[in-house]
């Protein structure tokens, strides 16, 4: 079903990275379900989370880890989401770090802990605790790609992708999973993303990194508008590609490493929306000549969100008249309809207001019929722009998402 | 297809308006689409229209109209709705409007002009004006279900109700039509709402009863949280009912009138919604306990917007995680999830921000399963409170709005 999209061949392995997998039977029966990471020592990691009030029990008590201590081990399940049990929650998620704590010899505070699935029902720690072992006993650092498997919930394909850099004679790898494909929109989503490398960088600068590259990446991406309350993107460095620790954030070596981070979220931000909910087409929403980004990015997100301008893109259709209507309702002050202009690809449908002069029908048509459209806005009001992607509303998301728990 | 909805089997004539309906095979064939409203000397109108900043032709031109004089006629068509057509677009309402005012010997301004139906294709003027004859001919005070029936577009069902009341002695009747079957959400909707009383009453009294109503009723549904750019809700008041003039809004004429007009606004409204395109399923949504009425609004209108929301309704699942993961992302400033209380009509299905001890599934779908579902939720943190209503998001929405230009 996923848009243009195969599950990778091949995940590089990240020196200082292990990873185990298991079937605990959370849920699913018959498939993985359960990762344990194990990262080296010295291991620096930086992770953002949902901003939905509402967040899982392991979101808060992740967070609350990473203030106290340096994370040795994440634990991540799919199929159980843990999150509004209450105290029962709150507990599953204390009682699966202690787990990993005992089992590994290290402070209860030195695990994460991960969960993404189906809200509000009762969290079988139990199951999950007496796969640990298993998990620890799989343990390489060759496991991504079998790991990206087992954090699937509704995705159809395993998402990840590797690159490769060369710093101070030494090659820095970093590679990337991800899980997700509905609850998407920005302040990240139900989405699970874990970013590996070897590269030696302090934490101040690792930080950065991963604030700037979700905000290009994971935030600009929307299926249906609803976000998560288990949203969590973690990197995590490992310091053992043996170059020189990169500790000035506009060194050649930061920016070497950001500019592959961000190339490896907004790959994998991509991913996940071609394998979005009964996803069959995707839109890429280009707004400029606005005020301001902020207001850019509200256009972009009202088009983005618009049931209509979804259901016209899995028609195939260049319903120019919805956009517009979107665009009018986006709470712009003293917008002017008359100055704008809308282009399908490069096909212009919409100037001064109305069906641009040139456009003809089969030229719209042509552009929404492919698998992945660009509409651009121009406002022509500013110098301001943001960009948002997207995809359809089909059949499928609504088949998807009225089925799932049955 | 409607939710539980028959379209009426009469509505009662209002003195001093009547109604003309014919075909003009504007878009469709072998239907009315286009009706003719002629107010009785001295009526007074109110009228609301669209607050999207991507105004048609028409409101344009109708609000220029009400502000220069007095409305003698409207004239409505279904099919196209004359919406981003730039020049052309106001030139063809202006035509509509100087075509009547020759027909019936008034000024143009004094004639207001609807149009719902598609946006951006060329509006067919001539076909309008060479109908308006027919519709003049057919000109009479019964034909409210029939013009009711003309303006639908994608309504499975005409939409209407009358009531009468005692004033002075004499009988005074409120009849409305309603049409509007996507696009809906407040400031109105792709909706054209027309109430028409005989009563006698000042304009400043139907100016303040109409505002008020259309906030209790048409600004409290949602279907998609799309506006259209055609909405217009006009309330027409011949003052033949032969009561005294309603001048002062605290008196008992202004409260029986304005109790009146709310319920039959009301009645429209949820009419529309139980005709919403593919609505299998209601969803009434009370916020309770909020600090202001707008984070109650807030709070209401994401779980009514919510796509996860509005699936697990058409599916009859009482997945309340996402009713919870829609108010945690309203945008309520430090909500405590814990203090949240969600029920489905009389089951408690959270408390203290988890899973209610005494829920069971099968109590949650016993009400999830029903044609008209309430869900209460307390916010713990005041006394304001809000109710929106919205409906599901079926498979037929996705059919209906991936269809409807083919």
């Amino acid at each position: 079903m996923a848009v243009g999209l195969k599950a990778p061949e091949n995940l590089l392995p990240v020196k200082g990275i292990r990873l185990g997998i298991t079937q605990a039977g959370i849920r699913y029966q018959d498939r993985d379900d359960l990762v344990l990471i194990e990262l080296a020592e010295g291991t620096q990691t930086a992770a953002v989370f949902t901003r939905n009030a509402f967040c899982a029990a392991p979101v808060i008590v992740s967070r609350q880890h990473l203030l106290s201590a340096s994370p040795s081990f994440l634990v991540i399940n799919s199929g159980n989401a843990n999150a509004g049990l209450g105290e029962a929650g709150m507990q599953a998620a204390r009682e699966t770090c202690q787990a990993v704590a005992e089992l590994a010899s290290c402070d209860p505070d030195q695990v994460l802990v991960f969960s993404t699935g189906v809200i509000g029902e009762p969290f079988a720690t139990d199951k999950l605790v007496a796969a640990l072992p298993a998990a620890q006993a799989n343990l390489a650092e060759e496991n991504w790609l079998h790991a990206a498997q087992a954090i699937m919930t509704t995705d159809t394909v395993a998402k990840g992708l590797s690159e490769q850099f060369e710093l101070d004679g030494q090659t820095v790898t970093v590679t990337g999973m991800v899980k997700g494909a509905g609850m998407i929109r920005p302040d990240i989503a139900t989405m699970l993303a874990y970013i590996g490398t070897d590269a030696n960088v302090d934490a101040d600068v690792l930080n950065g990194i991963l604030s700037s590259a979700v905000n290009k990446s994971f935030n600009r991406i929307t299926v249906d508008g609803d976000t998560s309350t288990n949203d969590a993107c973690v990197l995590m460095a490992s310091g053992r590609a043996g170059n020189s620790v990169i500790s000035d954030p506009v060194s050649e070596g930061a920016e070497l490493l950001a500019a592959t981070i961000d190339r490896v979220c907004q790959q994998l931000a991509e991913a996940m929306l071609r394998d979005a909910e009964g996803a069959t087409r995707l839109m890429t929403i280009v707004v400029e000549q606005g005020e301001d980004e902020d207001e850019c990015s509200r256009v972009g997100f009202t088009i983005a969100h618009s049931p209509l301008v979804k259901t016209a893109l899995f028609a195939g259709d260049p319903n120019w008249g919805r956009i517009l209507a979107a665009i009018g309702r986006a709470g712009v002050d003293d917008l002017d309809i008359e100055a704008i202009e809308i282009m399908l690809d490069d096909v212009c449908i919409v100037s001064n207001g109305g069906r641009a002069e040139s456009y003809t029908e089969e030229a719209g048509q042509r552009v929404m019929q492919q698998d992945v459209v660009t509409v651009t806005v121009r406002l022509g009001r500013g110098n301001a722009s943001a960009t948002v992607k997207t995809c359809d509303f089909s059949y499928d998301y609504v088949k998807i998402n009225a089925e799932y728990r049955s």
